[in-house]
């Protein structure tokens, strides 16, 4: 147990959600140089951090501007005094465009959309707002989510947006799977040549994902990237090759409660904070100070430690630190983060976008 | 698309977190009258509603106290007015016990104990407090989570709690598996006759679960129960045999934002409101208008929806309603829940502890 898990548990309690601000601004320059170097923008996903402190942590660093989910997020972000936001989702329903048609009157918004439905609901924000909406075209290359599955589609509907009152015809949005580039360069294409013969112009080619940065530069006439976990980074960006252990911004710490049976143990980090999200790994975070005992079960508010593995084992009352699966589900479930640099507690950083689902 | 779904999405947005709070009465009855045919006291969870509001409905219907996992509960609840609350949890770490301490000041507390180091710690709460603890063992009977495992430890540990200075013996804390109430039997026995031996009574056998209200009275020398679930219940419930989906009082509206392809769509509930958390089932909740469509993966904003199966397929902009696999942890994603009763909208219950993991 170290000096400053001690320090955490006695200030805020635990299981405890610690960022370390010297990795989160080493994070955030490194990617920034790497768009840079790709020669795209950056426009970071602030599903991550939720936060925006940190959002504007990324603008001063040069990003472009930031990206959100859902309206509620973007809604936060405005509020905070960022501008240029893409929403990378389908807006429908009078309430939401309504509330799109206000937040086109404070700020710069480029929106998604993967259909004639959605499209055809955007003019009634335009009109609210008295502005014109850039619209992106969702394109499907492999993740099976939501975007339209043909280059043919995606003119069709750059087509619709360019001739719909209201509206203007703002590019592509693509979150191509890590291993489906080059199929995402056929689609490109096509659609961009589908395009000229129609005389528009795809202004923007955004492309998404931490993962994929190891890809940054791969896609020809790609202008800005997505990227979201890099600034905290977890194990599922450790087990992509884009992120090592130093590199992980975001621990969780948390007390052992439980020592029933020798080989086991159960920590006060259960579901309720570090998700049931697997993230398709093994166990459920990485216990730093065990590397080799295993979080193999969660319920809400119980971690099981299988320590069968490990000849070190930790006593009840004992505070270890965890590197969680997936850090953007965690920080979803807290308030604050609380931040560290180095072995120093720094103070904290309210979640202000948590839960903005709607 | 019901005229009730089309309300919600106008007044609330979706995806919303509705419950019919005609549904939650009736459930909230019928266990009680279970409890009481069986000869047990209820105490329920509250880690399943996190309101007040709620838990003073199961109060008022004959409820003895409520049950809550973490200390932050416990104080919502005690701020609230609720009174007598077992926290089914170890309470380790100065800032814990001196928050204890000060809750014990205003309510009566029973706290769970499974380990010397918890038992040792618990007297600075009484201290602070200038108040006996009653202190419950928490026993395990094959859940391997928190819990003394053999009957000699647990009588061990009463003797403890009875021999420390401002701490009361009140009892043992079960959780039996649903299929092991005969081996628990066994294990109480053993423990009740090692307590006699020292003089010691156990005032309270508290079992716990929704899914062994199917065993209610089946253990010899209970006297309370604590279940959280029955209040909304969940696939969960209904997969256990002690729900129907006419008792599910808890659903999530969420709108269809993408049809992208012919044989799936996108809904905007992902695993920030529906949670990964797959209940030991296959999908990620029933979509009740489309029971043949599957929702076979999440992202954080999407639910993947399979419509492979369905002949009958939702519209882009059409909102459908999903009763999830679990509902205590969708609870924990939203800061309040939509109260409709049959087919109209009553209002809003604020979930005041939602997120209170410390």
């Amino acid at each position: 147990m170290t000096p400053l898990a001690d320090m955490i548990e006695r200030e805020f309690g635990t299981p405890a959600v610690v960022v370390d601000l010297d990795v989160v601004e080493a994070n955030v320059a490194r990617v920034q140089a790497l768009c840079d170097r790709a020669g795209v923008a950056n426009r970071p996903h602030i599903k991550t951090h939720k936060s925006p402190t940190l959002a504007k942590l990324q603008i001063a660093a040069g990003a472009k501007g930031v990206t959100c989910q859902k309206l509620g997020e973007a809604e936060v972000m405005a509020a905070a005094g960022l501008d240029d936001i893409l929403i990378s989702y389908n807006i429908l329903g009078e309430r939401n465009l309504g509330r799109l048609g206000a937040l086109m009157r404070r700020v710069r918004v480029t929106v998604a959309a993967d259909s004639v439905t959605t499209v055809d609901g955007l003019p009634r924000a335009a009109a609210i707002a008295g502005r014109t909406l850039a619209v992106v075209v969702e394109c499907d290359t492999g993740m099976k989510r939501a975007g339209v599955e043909t280059p043919g589609e995606a003119v069709a509907l750059a087509k619709r947006i360019a001739e719909t009152p209201g509206l203007s015809f703002a590019g592509f949005l693509l979150y191509p799977p890590p291993d489906r580039w080059p199929e995402t360069q056929v689609f490109l294409d096509a659609a961009s040549a589908g395009l000229r013969d129609s005389g528009l112009v795809a202004r923007i080619v955004s492309t998404g994902g931490s993962p994929n940065l190891a890809h940054l530069g791969a896609l020809e006439g790609a202008t800005e990237h997505r990227p979201g976990t890099y600034i905290f980074n977890d194990r599922m960006q450790m087990a992509a090759g884009v992120a090592t252990l130093q590199d992980c911004a975001l621990s969780v710490y948390a007390t052992v409660v439980s020592r029933a049976g020798p080989e086991r143990g159960i920590v006060d980090a259960g579901s309720k904070t570090l998700t049931s999200d697997p993230g398709g790994l093994a166990g459920h975070g990485l216990v730093l100070d065990y590397p080799h005992a295993r979080i193999n079960a969660l319920s809400e508010e119980h971690g099981f430690l299988d320590l069968s593995g490990s000849a070190a084992r930790p006593i009840v009352g004992e505070v270890v630190r965890i590197v969680p699966n997936h850090v953007c589900v965690v920080v979803n479930l807290v308030d604050r983060l609380v931040t560290v640099r180095g072995d120093r507690i720094v103070g904290e950083i309210p979640v202000l976008a948590r839960g903005k689902t709607v």
